[in-house]
């Protein structure tokens, strides 16, 4: 299994709480084997790298611009888009789930593309969105790191099983 | 005077309301001499459109695809970007303020990355956000399309005198 | 008719020779009525933009980035892309025929990009290119700038009724 | 050492020698433990990878739309841009060094990309260019694939130290 699961939240403003969250949420998905996939910079980005390497985890940062060495100590991978913040849309088309940890507008504002493309998104003590006054259900929420993970794992394969019903190989 | 404010909605699945609203917020604009920037497609970029052509204005439609026979009948300007959706940030940053006209997923993001942006939101029947149980109070709400106009274009007007002050020339 | 027409070519290190020659194919394009396009900063790009503007033209700037004034001051339309150099897709994408004035590498990359699309390009003392030791021609060449901007709009025309043919708008 | 380098050169329309010649470059990357960075697709991209992968390397494929079934079966990690064929400014630019195989229109553009970039580009029987009637000598020539990899790979290591020293990480 090499799932790709896509971390999302703050970069120099993530608050102690925020980092601490993020590098539990890597740890765990690098100890079930899954591929972390973020931002490549700092803050909630860096944490979740650093957790998911120190559990053996594999790491990509697609990063805003077009020099690798944007990219934290914890990257393995960089992706250099050079197209600035339209690359969030990239971070989390390119994860089968994505976890967002607290965050700020850019935060809220992949959780939004996510969940108008389908896909999966876990909460973390993160936005809440409502629409016409009624609260909108779409967000998984999370208890902790660990209750994330694993809600982000399930939401991932169930969403493999029914792409390759309809066709598609991963 | 020539501001250019962007109107955001949904398009296909936009309700008869969404497109009564956005028609009103088009004219509304044309009258007053601004430039209506949309994403050029239906619903409730089409309406916006259609309104500020009746009312004299000039529009532009930032089209998701390559052709520009996308766009509505009421685009003077298309611009074909080839991006997908990923031109929504695009729309946003190519008005002085942003109209947000009820909305799903894809209007949520643009709000958000908007106000990322720093670029003004004048909300009209759309989503409502709220972090840490805090209702977050960045949006400017309007009760109805003249009051958005009106909103919109005294943002606007302010964030050209700032700019002008850093040094900046529109 | 309103048909729009891009100009590309280099920025900062245009030589006082490119300067001239996009000045002119600037101004004879706003004599005859067409919308220039540019990536909206200095050189060529300038150049055209002033050129369209002294003879009644209309402008559009598709900019690098996310500040309206960073566009040259001949820009009447900006569009904030916010995605650096892959704005250059845009540029070309938004013209029914470009004009390719000098330049490097950039504008190579422009040039070739239309081509793929099969966007009809004008060369003014600019690239020529081989493949297989075979000098390609898919680029129409011109001798002047005037010459330039006749064989353009007969380009656009032709792309704009065949399109027609297949059911496009415009 | 784990290199990125990038291969490109057509999808669809490729040659069986251009196919031929992608599948060697692809084995000698994989050989020297390089990881291979392509657009994901079909032609060059996939036999590169299935080069690569037969060689025991690592493949990235950065696809143009949003579903990762649409990469070949190569590829092991699929970065899904959905930003159409804008996606290849990324492809170039995530590689320390380019190997650019026959190829198109879309070839050329990427190759002018790069080397506007400064990111040093191998031609393998792909186009040649000049201006002002001058052959420009920017890309690297290659007599063969194995020619080509111990050319991108040493251009890369090149760059990495020059980026060292000016305190780059990689």
């Amino acid at each position: 299994m090499n799932l790709q699961i896509s971390v999302i939240g703050s970069g120099d403003e993530a608050t102690p709480e925020a980092i601490r969250l993020a590098e539990q949420v890597g740890r765990e998905l690098g100890k079930r084997g899954a591929t972390v996939v973020t931002g490549g910079l700092q803050g909630v980005m860096e944490a979740a790298s650093r957790g998911a390497k120190e559990a053996g985890g594999r790491t990509i940062g697609i990063l805003p611009g077009s020099d690798p060495s944007e990219a934290n100590d914890y990257v393995d991978i960089p992706i250099c888009t050079g197209i600035g913040y339209a690359r969030n849309v990239i971070v989390v088309r390119s994860g089968r789930a994505v976890i967002a940890v607290t965050g700020a507008f850019g935060t809220l504002s992949e959780i939004a593309h996510a969940l108008g493309d389908k896909i999966p998104v876990i909460g973390l003590n993160t936005w809440s969105i409502s629409r016409n006054g009624q609260r909108d259900e779409s967000m998984i929420l999370a208890k902790d790191p660990v209750d994330a993970v694993e809600k982000a794992l399930e939401a991932a394969r169930k969403r493999n099983q029914a792409s390759s019903v309809t066709g598609g190989k991963r």
